[in-house]
């Protein structure tokens, strides 16, 4: 399929399934944007996702995204119970017209349902010149530091930094030691887990994935892993009025598995840090950086493979198994029986994304 | 000896090896904070790395900082090569009144010598009912994801969340696997590292210090441990105008082990982070999550320990090693002949600081 043919695909079926248009056009866009960058979970293989919510009467298909003025330099966008991607798209010039007024700025988004990658909305500032952050919490999978038991999200925290004649380089990390899907795909396949990314029901560390997801998901790197994932919890939910993760679970009802919550993004523009700011130099003295990195074999920058993936999606297209491309044929003609949760339930889909390799 | 002793000794043997009032005045309250909290790395045992780079040239005894303002929501602070207690002092009820009319504000650091603990301005900001980040580079010491070569510093990034009757939430967290004091000391011990803290010069994981001193430390938990420590570069050097951790390391031409460089400070006030914010319960939902934390068997705050030898040593004070003590006599009575770099070269600050079990 080419990006076009995927979007198409995606946006139909949306509104097929009862989101409106803006929202099927902003949800399109964030999975094409995956699909293109090779982020296959949060491509195509997410829709059901948003589906289901819609269907479980949690998510709203049509509420328009409403910007406010917190203070002089933070703003708020509510979902209003929307999925984000529209209310982000909504979010971004606001944003990056603040923080180049002010020098820095941070947007609070509310009542957002999230399934999606968190780069996207950093890349888009990162594009406009400005340094960017974004926190989110999730669903409870994953235990605190010296505890067994799940109560933070998976907890991704987005980071960009812009170059000139490039796209920024950005990274996008769970707090977590592992997606919660590999350990999924893992069961399914009977293969064990790495040490460290789980302990079971009984506190034990645990490498089988069945007594892993009954039990709690690890943060990564031990103490300092769980330290950002407690920040990231706090930032996203209690800072902007919003759900902790294990709330957002609960509210869940559905177990749709796509949590609604809240988001902290925020955007610096780096000319506005210094003295007689000079952007090109400022961009140079990134780049030295980079420069650094990668003169030493073996290194890669945090988005490079995204990028490179990209290159080649747009002029090659994407592959979709056929099993999943049915599914969403399914779905974009109303003949889709759906499962409550696709990403626990659906073994066509899972076995789709098996064969994509993520 | 009481927490006095330790501030009028450590301002004493300040002034009297030429750090001017202020200046003493300001790294005796940060090497004292650190004796209160047991933090002995950044406690009197660190005062010969101010006195080291101050004899050596590279540190002003007696720089005013100054104040500016960048933008409407950045100022900056230039501490003219002293070193950075005194800057952050200088820059903390400015960086909290522009916070707390803007709800978000940054604090440029530049020209700082740094060698002391992040917590203090981030706690100083909690205390103030704020939400704070800080983020520092250093030395190269550390290898880049994939490489096996020292670019980074140490990189520490250090989060306050404020509460109510109670000190704020804070962590400060190197992006290092291990502390490089820690490797000094296991050398000295002939005691092998951790799996995962370095590599050799030959780019091959070790467990030998000398040759992980040799060669290169490793970011914690991997990939995306690096990832934080490539942002804390960024931050610290580009954004802010100031040097990358290889350019401070290669203007430290004295190898007082001191370097020189930035700082980014960022401040929020939560309260403006929501609409018709209540302090008192955006307060109380931080201490839900804190709750569900401590009610897991094993669990603490990452602060926790600082704060109960708080309660100790502000009762019961401090007790200083007989060689450490003697080391500091010297230095306040001029008598001190000293070592380039204190840190590797003294065995009696190190004999003094493995005494302490640090």
């Amino acid at each position: 399929m080419t990006l076009d043919d995927v979007h198409a695909l995606a946006k139909r079926l949306l509104q097929a399934q009862g989101f409106g248009a803006r929202h099927a056009q902003a949800i399109a866009n964030t999975v094409t944007a995956a699909e293109r960058d090779e982020c296959r979970h949060h491509g195509l293989f997410r829709i059901p996702f948003y589906v289901n919510a819609l269907r479980a009467g949690q998510a709203s298909g049509d509420a328009e995204p409403t910007l406010s003025v917190l203070a002089p330099g933070v703003l708020k966008v509510d979902a209003h119970y929307g999925f984000s991607p529209l209310a982000l798209e909504v979010a971004d010039a606001p944003l990056a017209k603040l923080a180049s007024e002010t020098g820095i700025a941070a947007m609070a988004v509310n009542n957002a349902l999230n399934v999606a990658a968190l780069w996207p909305e950093v890349e888009r500032l990162g594009e406009r010149g400005l340094v960017a952050f974004a926190f989110v919490a999730a669903s409870p999978y994953v235990a605190p530091a010296g505890g067994t038991r799940p109560l933070y999200g998976t907890n991704p925290m987005a980071f960009a930094w812009p170059r000139a004649n490039h796209p920024p380089v950005v990274f996008d990390q769970a707090s977590s030691a592992s997606a919660r899907g590999e350990i999924q795909v893992r069961l399914r396949d009977g293969r064990q887990l790495e040490e460290g990314w789980a302990v079971g029901p009984d506190g034990q560390p645990t490498i089988d994935p069945a007594t892993a997801l009954a039990g709690a998901q690890l943060p990564f790197g031990g103490v300092k892993g769980a330290a950002i994932a407690m920040m990231v919890e706090l930032l996203a939910g209690p800072l902007v009025g919003d759900l902790l993760s294990y709330e957002a679970g609960e509210k869940d009802v559905a177990n749709t598995g796509a949590p609604c919550g809240g988001e902290l993004i925020i955007a610096i523009d780096p000319v506005r840090c210094m003295a007689n700011g000079d952007r090109a130099a400022q961009l140079a003295h990134g780049e030295q950086l980079f420069s650094k990195i990668l003169e030493q074999p073996g290194t890669r920058l945090p988005s490079d493979r995204r990028y490179e993936a990209r290159k080649r999606t747009v002029q090659h297209g994407v592959t979709v198994p056929a099993s999943l491309y049915e599914t969403l044929q399914e779905l974009s003609t109303g003949t889709y029986t759906g499962k409550r949760n696709a990403y626990e339930g659906d073994d066509a889909l899972r076995a789709a994304l098996a064969a994509q390799g993520a």
